[in-house]
C-alpha cells in the first residue's frame, strides 16, 4: 500500500457531565486525509482544501501528531499529507482532533498497522496540544475508537458501551470560539458539594450507557460547573436547550469548548425534529449557522480508499 | 405475619473514588432487628443488645427512620423494635445505616410490602440524618439493595453490576471517629483539575464494574480529595494500604468516614491473605482492632425469621 485516504470524523467532547473525560464520535461530518509514502524521508503537508490552515508540519495539528508518531517508530520512507477539511476550526466538534487523529491513523495503516488505534491516541493528543495548549484526549479518543469514550487518564482510555439508536443534533453558530479562550472562562476551583453532584452525574451517565437506560443517560447529562460560564458565549443557548428538550431530546449542552451546541436524542426522527426546532430559533437571528444530524458512529475513523 | 427478624448488613461507603456516592454491601457482619406489631398504635424500641444506645425513638436512628416511614403510610397498629447490634457505632462500616434501614425494611415486610426496597431508602436516610447531620444515602442504599450502589441524587439510586468473586477485608481500629468530626476535616473546595481526576476515577470504576474489568476497578479506586485528610486519623494507614496492595488487593482505602479501612480483592483467598497482612501490622500496635473478611453481598438486607 502506497497511499491511503481516510475519513476522520467530527466528535463531541464533554457531553455535559464529563469535562475533559467523555467523548462521542459523529458520522457524516469529518475531514478526509490522504497520505502517501515518499522516497524522500520527509514529512510534508502538500495540500489543504476547504480551510486556510498552515502547511507547516510544526504548526498544523496533523503534522504535529504525525511527527510525534514518527519519532517513536522506524520507517524507511517519508510521507505526504493532503487534508480536505470538512470541519471548521473553532467550531467545537473536534476539528483539530479529526486532523490530528487522521494523519497518525493513515500512517499507521500505511506501514502495516504496528500499533492499535488505542495506542495512537497519545500521538493524536500531541496534535491537540498544538491546537489548544494541552494534550487532551477526549476528542481524539472518540475519533480513533468510535462510539462513546472515556479518558480516565491521558494513557488510560476506555471505550464505553454505545446504546442502539442514539443520535446527535449539532448546531454550529458561525462565531469562532478558540478552545484556549473558552478554557480561560472557567472557574478553576469548585466546591466539594458541586464536585459530588457533577461526578454523580458522570458515573450515572456511564451506568446508563451500559444498562441502556435512556432516561438515566438523559437526566445525567447535566453540567453545573462549566456550562454556566461557557454558555454566555453562545447566542440563545438557553432557548436552544429548552426547545431541544421540549422536542424530545434526552440531553442538550455545549459541544467541547463551544460554540457548537449538541442535543442527544433516542432515534433519528427525534434528532431531526430537534434540528427543526433549533432552526426556528436561529432563523430569527442575523447569524450564519449549520445544523447536522448524526447517529453515534460506533466504528470511528475509517479507510475510504487505498492504492 | 406479626413478627419479623431481619439481618441488616454492614456496608462500605465512598470506596475511595465515590465520596457520598458509592456504597457496597457486606455479609456476615450486621445488626439483627426484630419488629413486632402491637395493638397500641405506638412506635417503641424495647430492647437494645450489644451496644449502649438510646431507646428514644427520636434519638435512635432505627426509631427516626421508622417514624419517617410511618408518617407516610397508613397502619392500624403500633410496632416494637428490638435491636441486636452487630456493628459498633463509629466504626465506619454503616452502623447507623444498618439500624436505620433494618427498622423500615422490617416494618414494610410486616405490613405486606407496600413499598419496594428502593422506595425505603429515603426513610432510612432520615435515620442517617439523625446520626451524622445529613440524609446521605450511600450506606443505606447498599444495605437495602445489596451489591454496589450509586447515589446520583438523594432519590435517584442505581444498583450497579456486581462482578463475581469480589471480597472485602475490613480492618477496624478500635478508636471512635464520629462521621460529623470526620466530615469537618475535609476541605470544602477542590481544584477543577482535581475534580476531573477524581470523577474520571469514579466513572472508570463504574465502567469496570459493568465490564468486570478487575484491573480497571482497582486502578480507579483512588481518592485524591478526601483520603489525604482523613487518613491522618487512622493509625498506620499508609502501611496498611501498601501491605494490602502488595498482598494482592486491587484497592484499599478508608471505609466511609473511617476509622475502618477496607481492601478489595478478587477472591476470598486473597482477601484472607490481606487480613493476615493487616494483622501483622496491627499486632505491633497497642490498640484493639477487629478484622473481617466478607464477600460482596449482592442480595443486601434479608429476613431471618417470621412469626
Amino acid at each position: 500500500m502506497n497511499e491511503i485516504k481516510v475519513f476522520s470524523p467530527a466528535s463531541i467532547a464533554n457531553l455535559s457531565c464529563g469535562y475533559d473525560i467523555l467523548g462521542a464520535c459523529l458520522d457524516g461530518i469529518g475531514d478526509e486525509i490522504t497520505v502517501r509514502k515518499t522516497k524522500n524521508k520527509e514529512l510534508k503537508i502538500t495540500k489543504i482544501f476547504g480551510q486556510k490552515l498552515s502547511k507547516n508540519i510544526k504548526k498544523n495539528v496533523a503534522g504535529v501528531s504525525a511527527n510525534a508518531f514518527l519519532k517513536d517508530i522506524k520507517v524507511d520512507c517519508g510521507f505526504e499529507i493532503e487534508i480536505k477539511k470538512g470541519i471548521k476550526p473553532g467550531s467545537g466538534i473536534g476539528s483539530s482532533a479529526a486532523s490530528a487523529a487522521g494523519s497518525v491513523f493513515a500512517i499507521n495503516e500505511l506501514i502495516g498497522k504496528p500499533l492499535s488505534n488505542k495506542d495512537l491516541i497519545k500521538y493524536a493528543a500531541e496534535g491537540e496540544k498544538a491546537a489548544c495548549g494541552s494534550a487532551i484526549s477526549d476528542n481524539v479518543a472518540a475519533v480513533l475508537l468510535g462510539g462513546f469514550t472515556f479518558v480516565r487518564e491521558k494513557n488510560d482510555i476506555i471505550k464505553l458501551n454505545s446504546p442502539i439508536g442514539l443520535a446527535f443534533t449539532i448546531l454550529h453558530p458561525q462565531i469562532e470560539v478558540k478552545t484556549s479562550d473558552s478554557r480561560a472562562l472557567i472557574k478553576k476551583i469548585v466546591s466539594l458539594e458541586m464536585m459530588v453532584k457533577q461526578s454523580a452525574n458522570l458515573g450515572a451517565f456511564v451506568s446508563g450507557l451500559y444498562t441502556e437506560d435512556y432516561e438515566l443517560i438523559g437526566r445525567s447529562m447535566k453540567d453545573l460547573v462549566i456550562e454556566p460560564f461557557r454558555s454566555i458565549l453562545i447566542p440563545k443557548f438557553k432557548q436552544i436547550k429548552s426547545a431541544s428538550i421540549n422536542t424530545g431530546a434526552i440531553g442538550c449542552g455545549i459541544s467541547g469548548s463551544g460554540p457548537s451546541v449538541f442535543a442527544l436524542s433516542k432515534g433519528l426522527t427525534t434528532a431531526k425534529n430537534v434540528e427543526n426546532a433549533m432552526k426556528k430559533i436561529y432563523d430569527n437571528l442575523d447569524l450564519d449557522y449549520d445544523v447536522h444530524v448524526s447517529r453515534v458512529n460506533d466504528k470511528g475513523i475509517k479507510i475510504i480508499k487505498t492504492l
